[in-house]
């Protein structure tokens, strides 16, 4: 009954009713194909016949079936002038608006008005005397947090109590990723880092001038252990007793007193990142480093000191220059992004308001060991970057290695067109030292404990299970930046013959290995070196080129040569929030797993061996590209030699990829603003 | 021939029709009512014999005209059921709000990418060498800034350069008052600032603590210096040649090296504020105090260090109350305050995400020396004031004086109830000094360089047109906390006498003053010392009462005694924000004066003399009233015994008042998004 049909429009409309209402043609034709549409006419119908009472203002009415009061459905005012209707209609378009947005305003006041506690209800709650009184003990004769004080807290918290003990290291990418994996109610977990909030690294150097408040990179680690009812303790990790399953933790109040005491673990996971690495460098304390909150506010007001200082009316021409020369050393991401962001501080927001003479006097430097900057990225996302950087006048000086840093000025070798070195210097009146990662204090003590099983200088080892080489199995991880995964195939080359030689009955070092004996060793190093798949596709080409003497077979020896040519094309994992970010889900997997089949693994008394084998697979990098931020503009580099560069619009996508990878929707929240502020605002340039 | 009128309904709808249409009888009713206004039906008209044609979709049209389509102006589609016309309806709005909205979207990006400045033209700038190398002299031989480098910048900046030089020291309320009512074109303007930012003092208490970040109480100077094409200088004051007219000015750079300089002036304000008053009391080292936002961040460091050494296993229950009692020393605005912000921290915070122990262990002490908190306010605030702190479980401990503060304790006596003192002893981990402003170095050296002309040991004194005392007239002037106003009527009477002596030839103080004369003497009074004009308002009284032997006529000692009666009841301006704004406006608008009033003064020769009282009023303070934040709740006090206290309601008028004193539209932008944040997400339990 009510159904609607689109009817075909064949009306005209007698002319003297559109002479007396003074309509034009195409108000005609409107009105027409409306009155048809609501079917005041019939097909073939003349207007002026079938509607003989219509009039004026009906048509019009027609014409513009909107315009009518929102509330009430009356029709609005017809005045004599246009303008005076257009002038109407916007008021009444405005006052709803602001009725609008008033309602919204108001909703939001009172949900404001419900976020203030008024009870202040203290209810008295237990604390177990042991949390408040922790016995001494271990090797240093140290307190034992076996239990914490928030233990009794809740319910839910008391039903964490007697689960396995997980003890995380440090509260960066790995560790965040891990803790957003893990069920809630396999662990009883406690977080350790100095820091008590995780730290969106990528986006450090956007902070250093103001693009980006601190606030808005940082989350509250209580926030997010939260989730799985465990704990945050703000401590530092000084060493780990592996015998009795304890880590020493230490702690500074606002006194400088320090405390130190035990934290009992049944599994560890050493998440604890890296520090800069200072390549044997002399006068690197007249430079920034770029790790944490602290060293981008120094940065911050180190930059605008300088620049307040060159406005000064004592301040020579030299030394003006000298304050106004920026040198960033390391032209990897975190460089090239800092050096990005400083030019845009620079060229955008210190023209405005400062002596103009200062942008004038300005220059940025970039040097690099390497013969590119971002070198790890594909050549053209390389060569894109330089062009970037020459067209925006910071200098890109490559084949550089900086010798020493004095208090006004930088040393650096250069290679000539010829391959001779020769020494430069470069007046600076601030220096970034971003020149890759190296081991932290911490880890160097726990590789020197384990002895022999570590031999790497910069990073912890772990097999493919990600397990701290060295440490019983199943006890100790190690994730992030302070670890590297050893892909050492060919020193299990025993191990993976081991079966095979058992089942023919004979000594793995002397069997000869046939083609379908090589594919299933193959098999069994994918499964534990899954990242040394991609160089073992073509196994009958692999057969072939070590099978020297073509007997079809191939003895220990080639067998060897051949794994130990995989080991070589292996690089090991980059130091990125990436990697971090990977390992740190597996292992929340892996656990998550483990404490699943932990009942049954108990019923039928299985205590020792490879549980995490038996359980879950081996840790596999799967690289989903790089990117970075160099000027107004950003390049992608997806891997395989895909790659993306461009201007405003890949700089929106940049930041589109780090607004979606940002670990909460509070961040995401504050960068938007963030974004926007600058865009309304532009940066600021105060310090303090 | 579009003019709507109301037709008087007298219409039925042919029962026919409305069987066939099935409507109900309001909706003919409704339909008879609409229809008679669009004109589709006269007067006396049945509907059904009028129009054959109308069927029921055109019904419903006229029924409900505005459901058609928002761009098409089509109707929408009628489905049977009304769930599906509503699910139709919802998310065609939906739909229209998101293109809305997302119009919105795109229009800000396209406003964000035109804000990147791609053009990098470095055009050759004019500085003139005296600004690049300057002079030097003045008794300390000392580099004179007489040309500064962006003298030349620009056009705008040019013109300015011969103007007479107003030199401002400091970059408060005062300063910040006086550059936004200066006229832009009549002075060469340079302020000069330790700090390039203008900080919003009244709400640094909140930024302790997080409710606000430290960006939304600031503003750069230099945007503000802008407006009147004015320079600014990072430096400190430290000495004042009056006899040259210059200020010594000293900048450290990075490296801590310091350099000195001179600025000439022909006309200077001293407006540098004052810090905190030890009141003699020993270990203040271990005391924040709240002035700056260097202080603020400290402070919200220590507490949350404190927090977090209070979770450690190792700490004892004991140091654990000591680390969470927080003292504050001084009950005034920013002490109570502080107390509030803290405890709403405290109180809606801490307790979400950290052990429950600690809130249990938490006390928020208020020492206090006089017998109420807030004691300049009118006592029902006061009283509210304490009652709400009571119930808030804050400690307020009044009629207590600090007596030292060490470590971890802090010492202060406390007056009994029969007026004996005792001492006491209060453990704590955080204390707050706040108890009262006290004058800077660089005003003590001002001041005793000009000798016997100050005689305050708090403050500058300067006259009534805010002129210092001992300085030439009309060259240095000072506002704000660093300066008081003298009040000395009584002093002035042989000045005032003066005229009245020469009209009769007679000494000025053997003359017999008559009513007559009373009231012109009164009338000079009231011009010269306008804060005196409240207490001469019966004139006929206080004449009556010091002549005391009634002989109609005053003679000099009774006249003097009067004047020092009015005096004695005349107190100092208070050292707030809401004086030094006044006193900032006061000399823009006397700047302005004199600015313009120079062209003539100069053609009749005029240059001693009294230029400012000859050009404008003497500066009068009016008080507006004081508020205060007390822990979701607030206080107003308007003066006269006028107040205002309250919940919620209070707090939002609170907020109002200081949005709309706010300094900028950037930070009024940033202030809304921070009270926003704080409702969505809390405060950030997190520091570095």
């Amino acid at each position: 009954m009510l159904r609607q049909r689109a009817v075909p429009a064949r009306f005209h409309l007698g002319g003297n009713v559109a002479r007396r209402c003074a309509i034009t043609p195409w108000e005609q034709k409107c009105l027409v194909y409306r009155a048809s549409n609501v079917r005041l006419l019939h097909s073939g119908q003349d207007v002026q016949k079938s509607v003989p009472g219509i009039r004026k203002a009906s048509l019009r009415q027609l014409l513009y079936p909107r315009q009518v009061r929102f509330v009430s459905g009356k029709p609005l005012p017809q005045r004599r002038s246009w303008i005076l209707n257009f002038v109407y209609r916007s008021a009444a378009w405005l006052g709803g608006s602001i009725v609008f947005i008033g309602i919204g305003v108001v909703g939001f006041f009172l949900y404001d008005a419900s976020t203030y506690r008024e009870d202040l209800s203290f209810r008295d709650i237990q604390v177990s005397e042991i949390a408040l009184r922790p016995r001494t003990g271990g090797p240093k004769n140290l307190p034992i947090a076996e239990v914490q004080i928030d233990d009794d807290d809740s319910s839910e918290m008391k039903s964490q109590k007697d689960k396995p003990k997980l003890v995380i290291l440090g509260g960066g990418w790995g560790s965040v990723a891990l803790l957003k994996t893990l069920n809630p109610d396999e662990y009883h977990i406690t977080l350790v880092s100095p820091t008590n909030y995780f730290l969106f690294t990528p986006m450090l150097p956007s902070a250093t001038v103001g693009t980006l408040e601190f606030r808005s990179l940082v989350e509250p680690i209580r926030r997010i252990v939260c989730r799985v009812k465990g704990h945050f303790i703000r401590a530092s990790a000084e060493n780990i007793e592996f015998s009795e399953k304890l880590v020493e933790l230490s702690q500074k109040d606002n006194n400088g007193k320090e405390v130190r005491f035990y934290l009992p673990y049944d599994k560890l996971v050493i998440a604890v990142g890296s520090t800069t690495n200072p390549h044997g460098v002399k006068g690197l304390e007249h430079c920034h480093f770029l790790k944490d909150i602290d060293d981008a506010q120094k940065i911050r007001n180190h930059i605008l000191t300088n620049l307040e200082y060159a406005c000064l009316p004592t301040t020579s021409d030299d030394e003006r220059k000298r304050l106004l020369s920026f040198v960033v050393s390391g032209g990897g991401p975190t460089g090239v992004e800092f050096a990005a962001e400083l030019f845009d501080l620079l060229n955008e927001d210190l023209t405005s308001h400062f002596p103009k003479l200062l942008r004038n006097e300005i220059s940025v430097h970039l040097i690099q060991s390497r013969g590119h900057i971002l070198n790890t990225y594909d050549e053209a996302v390389s060569k894109y970057a330089e062009e970037r950087f020459s067209r925006d006048q910071v200098e890109v000086l490559t084949n550089s290695r900086v010798k020493e840093v004095q208090a006004d000025k930088i040393l650096f070798t250069q290679k000539g067109e010829h391959g001779e070195t020769i020494t430069k210097e470069l007046p600076m009146g601030f220096c970034l030292w971003s020149t890759g990662v190296s081991q932290t204090e911490f880890c160097q003590k726990v590789s020197a404990a384990l002895g022999s099983a570590q031999t790497n200088r910069h990073a912890l080892e772990t097999d493919t299970h990600l397990r701290l080489n060295g440490t019983p199995l199943g006890d100790v991880y190690a994730i992030g930046d302070c670890s590297t995964v050893q892909n050492n195939v060919a020193d299990h080359l025993v191990t993976f013959l081991r079966t095979l030689a058992w089942e023919k009955g004979k000594d793995p070092e002397t069997m000869q290995i046939t083609f379908g004996e090589w594919r299933e060793v193959a098999q069994k190093v994918r499964k534990r070196f899954p990242q040394a798949a991609d160089h073992l596709k073509r196994l009958d080409k692999l057969f072939a080129a070590y099978d020297k003497d073509q007997s079809g077979t191939l003895d220990f020896g080639e067998m060897r040569e051949l794994l130990m040519q995989i080991d070589s094309k292996l690089t090991s994992l980059p130091a990125t929030a990436q990697r971090a970010h990977q390992q740190g889900q597996y292992l929340g997997h892996k656990f998550n797993k483990m404490a699943r089949a932990a009942p049954g693994l108990r019923v039928n008394d299985v205590r020792d061996g490879d549980l995490d084998e038996a359980v879950y697979k081996a840790f596999e990098y799967h690289h989903l590209g790089s990117l970075a931020y160099i000027g107004n503009s950003a390049v992608f580099d997806l891997g395989n030699g895909w790659n993306l560069t461009g201007g405003l619009w890949a700089v929106y996508a940049w930041r589109s990829v780090y607004f979606a990878q940002s670990v909460s929707f509070r961040t995401r929240i504050l960068l938007a603003m963030d974004w926007a502020k600058r865009a309304l605002f532009g940066r600021d340039l105060m310090n303090w």
